[in-house]
Formats: C-alpha cells, sequence, structure tokens
C-alpha cells in the first residue's frame, strides 16, 4: 500500500507556484491576486478561509480578504461580488460557502464572472467541464484529479466507483473521471443515498472515490483488494486522550481499509491539502487566461 | 414487454402544446416563436430543421427558417447569433449541427444567450442541469426523461446503465438519471469505448439507455430480463427489398431484445419524435421565462 500523500504533494505544487511567481516578478509581469470573501463568523469557515490566505503568502500570490457582517443583505453582497468583477487588480475570488440562510447561495454563484471562478462552481464553468472546454475545475476534483497524475495512476479503462452526488464532490468528480482525458477515461459509477446494494458496487471499484460525508462509512468489506481508494471526507470527532480534544477522521476507516489499497490518500493530509493548491493553480490561469 | 411509443407520445405533447397556444391567443398574448438557422445544403440536417420547423406549424407555434450559403463566414454567422439574441420576437433558437468545418462549433452554441437556448447545448445550461437549477434541458436527454415520465418507469435506486459519452446525449442523460428528480435517483453508470466487459455491465442495468451510434450494437446477452431499453440510434441503412431503397436502424438489436425486455423503444418512432417535442417544450419556456 502506497499513500496518496496530497501534503507532500500541494508542498510541491506551492514551491512550483512560487517559482512561477518569481518568474513573472523577474519579468515585471503582474503578481497573481486572489480575493476571498467571508460573511458571519462561522469558526470552520474561516479555519478554511484563512489557510487559503496563508497559502497565498507561501506562494507569493496577493491575497485580500474580505470579511462581511452575518446580517450582510444579499444585495450588499451582490453589489461586493460586483466590484470584485469589476476590479481589474482581482484575478480571481471565492465566496466562501455556506452562507447565511437569508441570503441564496446559487444566486451569489451565478453573479461571479465565470472567468473570476476559481472555485469553479459557476454552471458555465460546470458545462464547460462536461463538454471538455477549457474552464476552471471545481477545485476538490480538481485536485483529486492533480493527485492521481502525480501518483502516475492508470485510469483509463478502469472502473471508478464514485460515492456521493454533491454539486462540488461527487457530481463534478464523476463527470472528470469519464471524460476523455489522461486522467480519465473510466467506467464511472456514481452511488448516492437511493443506491442498492452499495456493498457490491463499491467492491467492484478498481477506483474508489468516498465523497459522502459520514464518518468512516467504508469499511474493508466494501473495498477490493488493490484498489486506489481517495477519502474526501473531513470529519471532526471528539477524542480525549488527544491534547487537542479531537481527532479528523475521514469517510473510510482507514486502519482497516488501507492493507487492501495499492494506493490510498489519508485523512488529514490527503485530498484537503490538494483542494486548497487546485485554488492557487486556478488563480494563476485566471491571471494568464487574462493575458497579463 | 411494451413499446414506448414516442411517436404515439410525441402527438400527445404537440396536442396539449397546441392547446396552450390556443389558451394564449384567446387572452391576446404572445405566440411561442422558435427560429432555425441552417447552414449550407446537408441533406439530413434539412430533415432534421424541416420536422422542426413543420412541428411549429402543427402546434401553432410561429417558426423562422433561416437559411445561410455554405460559405458563409464565422463573423457572419456569430452577426446572425447576436441578431437572433436581440430580436424580442424570437423566443428561441437553435443552429442545426453540424456546421462546415471552417466555423467552431463551440464558439456559435457559446455565441447563444442562454435564455434562447433551446437546444440546451449551451455550457451554462448545461452546468445548472448538473445544479438542478432552472435551465433547458438538451432535446434528447429531456425527450427520454420526458417518456420515462409519461410511461411511469419507476427509476429512483434502479441502475441505469448509459452506452456513450457524448455531448447531447451519453454525457447529460448520466447526469439527469443520478439527480434527486421524479425521474433520476438512479445509481448510474456511463460506459464508452474504453470501457471493458461490456456485456456484463450492461447486463446488470435495470434501465438500459444505448447512445453510441452503431447499428444493432446491443445484442440479447447485452440485456437483463426485464429491462427497459431505450434506442437513441438511428441509422439509415440499405435495403434493397423495401420500395424506399432504405431501412432505419438503432443502436439495439430489436427483434431479438425487444422479448427480453420490459419496455423498449423502437426505431424509428421512439426518442427521434421526443427530441422534436422537448425542442417545442423547451421553446413554449423559453417564452414563459421571458414573462411574455
Amino acid at each position: 500500500m502506497q499513500l496518496l500523500d496530497g501534503k507532500a504533494t500541494a508542498e510541491k505544487i506551492r514551491e512550483e507556484l512560487k517559482l512561477a511567481v518569481e518568474t513573472r516578478k523577474s519579468r515585471g509581469q503582474k503578481i497573481p491576486h486572489l480575493a476571498a470573501v467571508i460573511v458571519g463568523s462561522d469558526g470552520a469557515s474561516r479555519t478554511y478561509v484563512n489557510s487559503k490566505v496563508k497559502t497565498c503568502e507561501k506562494v507569493g500570490f496577493k491575497s485580500t480578504l474580505i470579511e462581511l457582517a452575518t446580517d450582510i443583505s444579499e444585495e450588499e453582497l451582490l453589489a461586493k461580488v460586483n466590484d470584485l468583477n469589476l476590479d481589474d487588480e482581482i484575478d480571481g475570488f471565492i465566496v466562501q460557502l455556506p452562507l447565511p440562510k437569508h441570503i441564496d447561495e446559487h444566486k451569489i454563484t451565478l453573479a461571479i464572472r465565470p472567468s473570476k471562478d476559481v472555485d469553479g462552481f459557476h454552471p458555465e464553468n460546470i458545462g464547460r467541464m462536461m463538454l471538455n472546454l477549457p474552464c476552471f475545475l471545481p477545485a476538490t476534483p480538481a485536485g483529486i484529479v492533480e493527485l492521481l497524475d502525480r501518483y502516475a495512476i492508470e485510469t483509463s479503462g478502469k472502473h471508478c466507483v464514485v460515492i456521493g452526488r454533491s454539486n462540488i464532490v461527487g457530481s463534478p468528480m464523476s463527470i472528470l473521471m469519464w471524460r476523455n482525458a489522461k486522467i480519465g477515461n473510466c467506467t464511472v459509477t456514481i452511488t448516492h443515498s437511493r443506491t442498492k446494494h452499495l456493498d457490491e458496487i463499491s467492491k467492484s471499484a478498481d477506483i474508489l472515490i468516498v465523497a459522502l460525508g459520514k464518518p468512516e462509512f467504508v469499511t474493508k468489506d466494501m473495498v477490493k483488494d488493490g484498489a486506489v481508494v481517495v477519502d474526501v471526507g473531513i470529519h471532526r470527532v471528539e477524542d480525549a486522550s488527544r491534547r487537542s480534544g479531537f481527532k479528523l477522521l475521514g469517510d473510510v476507516k482507514f486502519d482497516e481499509v488501507a492493507p487492501k489499497c495499492s494506493f490510498i490518500s489519508p485523512v488529514p493530509g490527503g485530498v484537503g491539502p490538494m483542494t486548497i493548491a487546485s485554488l492557487m493553480i486556478n488563480t494563476l490561469r485566471a491571471m494568464d487566461l487574462k493575458g497579463n
């Protein structure tokens, strides 16, 4: 069994991005600039956004953190989005989800100009993804593709089973895995809450991508010997034995599944760091596409 | 075995649309107006476009056929598309594919305003489809969904296998079948030219949707007893024994597969008429969405 080490891979990508930024600097070209909008003070959201901003610093990107009060109106947030759409200094930006209940998330996502949508959530980017046209890929699925690519996982003709059909992971992931691309060309089965005989299906997977959001859902009986397993889940679970008082678990019961796998991504240190790396790659591309 | 009779179902839909148009007329409201652009004189394309125009007449829609010379430049065609985007009288329009080689089809598709894209080919409509947001569904997959719905086929929790991953059928069809919707909630496996053991996979399908474009590719050994089979293929094959000199075949070997099925769509008279019906439904919706 070999680990799909997202932490190490993301670090390598950061080094590459840093080099790209330095080259740009030396040529007097613009430095990529990511803006992140956060509404309210949800702890997890703040952690995510901070880590995105911190990664910008590490790779030499500029970043702007825009903190807005929980009671901001939808209209005001839309105006902010529009400002960012029009601001030539900002190459790409994200609005951290979830948003407070009084704001329609879809409306906000749709308001982001597709050419600055480095999260890859805008329908135009998703449609372009399905059509295999240039686009920003959603960060988590793109990070997984990058991880599989860097570990030279053979995907063509393999059976990929995706557990979960969410808008941000399961659905786009499935599309990416069947597309005619270097990482792609799989026979893909997408499963979800209505799926029957999930055990049998997941056991037939050469590549199993788990994104349903239930701690340690996938057990060893659900995985074929030699499978490649990618665990997208991340759950904070109380653990009195640790100094922090908690531990992080994935959707896969790692200890018992890992020995059966050819490759498996751990939690933490697997998909998570790759998601942020993808966001950085998208931001660099956003700038390049603008012709800066 | 019961036929999924697309011809009869499409006729029923036409009657419903006719009624909707008459109601609008009696209220002094606008009549839906579809424009169809055809470039060059390809026989098959002309047949398709003519049948779309004829269907408009049948249901009482206005239609405008715009015939352009094969040697029209990309720029001129884009200008035409833009005229149609801006023309308030036109509710929706299509540009019949394929286009001559010197014109970039994607560029044309992208130029069509999503709110008038009644073919449902624009990336924004495809992305909205994946996100389960209001959109124009691509006509062929939408027609299949409508057909399954009108025959009250239970899809939730079923295993749907799609053969073919084209942009206009296989890929969007797969997405529609896994979405959380009345016709949807399937476990979906998408297969294509790189798929191994296709026979086994297709044989595990409760619902088999065949859209790979090879005459009589699916034989009885590939189909489970009691399966629902939808045949999207249509091929004109020489047949000296017929007065016309040809016959139409699907992607499924109908005679030997049909007896095994609970439901099967024939060729012709299955998916084809439903595709045009979907286009009409989209056109009516395009007008409604404009608030006319």
